[in-house]
């Protein structure tokens, strides 16, 4: 009997050595890695659920990444691609099941190709944020790329591949998107759009193509692996004013809600705006204070409204910024002045001449109270304008510090990386119709649960669309203490199941509720399992990432598996 | 041997008669048609090829088009689904193949929802543009849907699943799409996006839902049949003008598409702008001028130049709208001037009140020459305008009849139908970077070939996007002339294949080119027919349709096949 376990276990081993020397071929054996400090890095994450990879390899070209693949498929070992592999909150750079091969493809970095006439760049999915926007700076164009808040190391691609959005007019990122390359599973090297013909013209700049458009396939699936992608960029605008509306009641964001949203559907607001509740400014550049506290993991009422009060908040911020010529951002902010007017909401601009004054006038108020808080407003007010205008801040990253012990760490904002930092933080990312009633309800539903479970409830709701809002419901736990990551991890689960629930459904999500995805086995998720049968049989893709049902065996598999580390 | 055939005919008539009988079960006797002249009309086309179908049967909702699939799948029965059947110059009610059993979705004409907060329809196969348009008019709905040229009785959800493009903001429609109902070929129906959760609130507010994006798919293809979905309408606008901008030199138009193409980027102009060479210009409102062209099927160079001079038009017409408040107007206006300054185009600005004092004008000059001029310049403009706030009109339609023989029919342009009409009408329709060297490189290959064919270009290009514009090169020719017939369809080839190898793909093809889409064998199109081989195996729903491999197949049969009717 036990021959036969060292029998099996013999051969497994085999089969794993005979599997790494085929990666090892097939990108060098400086970029395999398979030691337990570099496994355990990969695996760590942001969420209460880590998982390690078997190894890592990292590919440098598009060619490496087909052999990659087909060693894998010749093997029968899963892939798991990551761009960056900083997915915060959704699963970081964790597969959703243990034991597949980590795909980093941060070392191809290239920016293919930047058409200043055009307004496109083409991308490898390692470039980042970062690299991108300098190298637009850098090269004196008058383009800007859409920013997000996930900071400056993260991945252009990987954020628009998950379908995440921005800050700017081109925040609706996969509505700007033209043309990807992609490794299919069986190896073969797909071109969507034009891209499959010879000599097309407009591959990056009409992206269906003729015949059925495959894009959407590519995005929150484990159908492919895309190694270069069209992104278009926006031409700098000759004037950007960012602007900063304080609501002061909880229930005010309604009618604000109301208000704006004929502006964001008649063009007038043509950049995602954002509405963030008191948190959310609160937590910018601190952690929790844990001393003041009194040993409670949420905010005493008197001392979250002493700080709101010291940040000059209101119970909620909206910060969107309008775009265009000088005439342009005139009309469009009489416009945003004449809708909040009934609405008793605070609007302020900020423009880069503004700024500076104010900067001056910090400088000169000197090291008093009122000058520190008249810097940090205009470092505030910079890093707005900045996101606006395509250059990315990690200061935004804040919220997922906030319960984590300690200080800031000395590499926070620039190199921020809550994985690394050890922060506890989960999303909950539900879509909602831009309806001041509707963020009432989902706020009224979502804030006794994150009570009840002594979590403070971070909340944005942003403009991603004309006609919807993404709400993102931060749930930051301090994972060094196993007690608050269980409640953190049961808060989740109560939050996500009351807003599937309630129809407020997650535009995304983490790796932990893949498999909670399909709970009626309807035939959306029917029809996407025909096609990964038609397009990956073996499954060897990412398997579980976005596919409920595999998802669903992974997570049985996990429950006695001692593939899985623990939640630290 | 003769009995052989005979036991086979008698076998296959007895299928024929078995799968009528469940077809008329499915949808009720009185709406399957089998008539002669039924499939006569049906399978008339504005292309030279026509194609008559097996029957026709008329569905009056989702549940009849499940029963229409599940029947025609189990007599292994290809189905043709159409909305309204008018898809000109592209193959109009034509399937790919013959014998296949004609859905023709046009009683599914329902508008499910219109919701006025949030500004979206919800509605079926068979609502046309004049529906819709005089729905939300009916109701005084501030909302406006998209319109194209194809006229009043056109099915929006046709066009919108080609891919097509209209006039207004919202012309680049498929970005405009939210939640599809789709009848699979196994009989299943699927929601798209967010639609098949129980309860979901943002189905047709945020078209990507969660997972794989599917929507794309069930454009330009034959994976499914769409018989709901969401389209989003434009709040209308306080203030519209629309510019008309006249080059005088043919060349001139390369400069004009330079200056336009950063407004068109940075949001200026936000519709879609459409240029126009003075061929369609010309045609409007009238036929080939045979009596003075002396039995040449081309517009001799004085009489073409005399036309031209008499419509006041230069060599080309750029044609657009600016939308918003009358702030927001004024500035792109200015804009607009200032960026055509430098290219001699004279710019005219329309709105409703200039269009009413041209109209006092008109009728006060009565029935002299500038009076009649007036008038029709008054009616056009009109026209035109209505389009940009969704009120569609035939009169766009009119290049279809330019070659045809007699006066316009009285039913033009309410009720224009050119393949009723008999008109001979060829669309191309290739995409080129928006830049003014991509038009006049394009010009340049098609107008030459044109000639050599005996053909005049009647050649429009849109701003489809920010970046590319979409071409549609116009071949018109008399169906009641073989010779001609001919000539069309040799010039429609090889300008068809001249813009391929150049690498101006089509975005959008008639029948006669789905076998062509495929030179290459390539990756992209093996994994659309793994997709279809994974939804459709046993190809039941549109063989043929951007199906290259299929297409090919059918189209090798037609030529030695009984079905076929002839050119006529």
């Amino acid at each position: 009997m036990l021959d036969i376990v060292d029998d099996e276990l013999e051969q497994c081993a085999a089969r794993r050595l005979a599997l790494l020397a085929a990666v090892r071929a097939a990108v060098g054996a400086d970029h395999v890695q398979t030691d337990g400090m570099t496994l355990e890095r990969y695996g760590r994450s942001t969420a209460a659920r880590s998982m390690r990879p078997l190894a890592v390899a990292r590919p440098a070209s598009h060619e490496e990444v087909v052999a990659l693949v087909t060693v894998a498929a010749a093997h029968g070992c899963p892939v798991y691609p990551v761009s960056s592999g900083k997915n915060w909150g959704y699963g970081d750079a964790c597969a959703v099941g243990p034991g597949q091969l980590l795909i980093d493809l941060s070392r191809m970095n290239r920016i293919v190709h930047v058409d200043a006439e055009l307004a496109y760049a083409v991308i490898e999915p390692g470039v980042t944020q970062q690299q991108l926007s300098a190298h637009l700076r850098e090269r004196g164009l008058a383009l800007w790329m859409d920013c997000t808040g996930a900071g400056p190391d993260t991945s252009l691609m990987g954020n628009i591949l998950e379908r995440g959005f921005g800050h700017s007019p081109y925040g609706n990122r996969l509505q700007h998107v033209s043309g990807m390359r992609v490794v299919l599973a069986n190896g073969e090297t797909l071109h969507t759009g034009f891209g499959h013909y010879q000599g097309a013209r407009a591959t990056h700049l009409f992206p269906y193509g003729v015949g059925p458009f495959l894009d959407g396939l590519f995005t929150q699936s484990n159908l492919g692996i895309v190694t270069e992608l069209g992104m278009w960029l926006m031409p700098a605008a000759a004037c950007v004013q960012h602007f900063l509306c304080s609501v002061e009641a909880p229930d005010g964001i309604g009618a604000v809600v109301d208000a704006l949203r004929p502006l964001r559907m008649d063009g007038t607001l043509r950049s995602i705006v954002h509405i963030g509740n008191d948190l959310r400014v609160i937590s910018g550049g601190r952690v929790f204070p844990r001393a003041l506290a009194g040993g409670m993991s949420r905010l005493p009422e008197a001392l979250r409204t002493q700080m709101r009060e010291a940040a000059g908040a209101g119970a909620w911020t909206v910060s969107g910024a309008l775009y265009g010529s000088a005439a342009q951002v005139a009309a469009a902010r009489a416009a945003v002045r004449q809708a909040l007017r009934p609405t008793r909401a605070r609007v302020r601009f900020l423009d880069e001449r503004k700024l500076a004054l104010a900067a001056l006038a910090g400088r000169l108020l000197g090291d008093c109270g009122p000058g520190r808080r008249l810097r940090a407003q205009v470092a505030l007010g910079e890093a707005l304008l900045g996101m606006n205008c395509g250059v990315p801040n990690g200061r935004f990253l804040a919220g997922a510090y906030w319960r984590r012990r300690g200080a800031l760490p000395p590499s926070f904002p620039d190199g921020a990386d809550p994985a690394r930092d050890q922060c506890g933080m989960l999303w909950i990312s539900p879509i909602l119709p831009m309806r001041g009633a509707d963020v009432l309800a989902l706020h009224a539903l979502a804030e006794p649960l994150f009570r009840e479970h002594g979590f403070d409830l971070f909340v944005t709701f942003s403009m991603i669309n004309e006609r919807a809002l993404g709400a993102v419901l931060t749930i930051t736990f301090d994972k060094q203490d196993d007690e608050e990551t269980r409640r953190a991890q049961a808060c989740y689960r109560a939050v996500f199941d009351a807003v599937m629930a309630a129809g407020y459904l997650p535009y995304r999500v983490g790796n932990q509720s893949m498999a909670a995805l399909d709970p009626q086995q309807d035939s959306y998720w029917k029809t996407v399992a025909r096609i990964r049968g038609a397009l990956d049989p073996a499954g060897i893709i990412a398997p579980g990432r976005y596919e409920p049902a595999v998802a669903q065996n992974l997570s049985l598999q996990l429950q006695s598996n001692a593939f899985v580390t623990g939640t630290r």
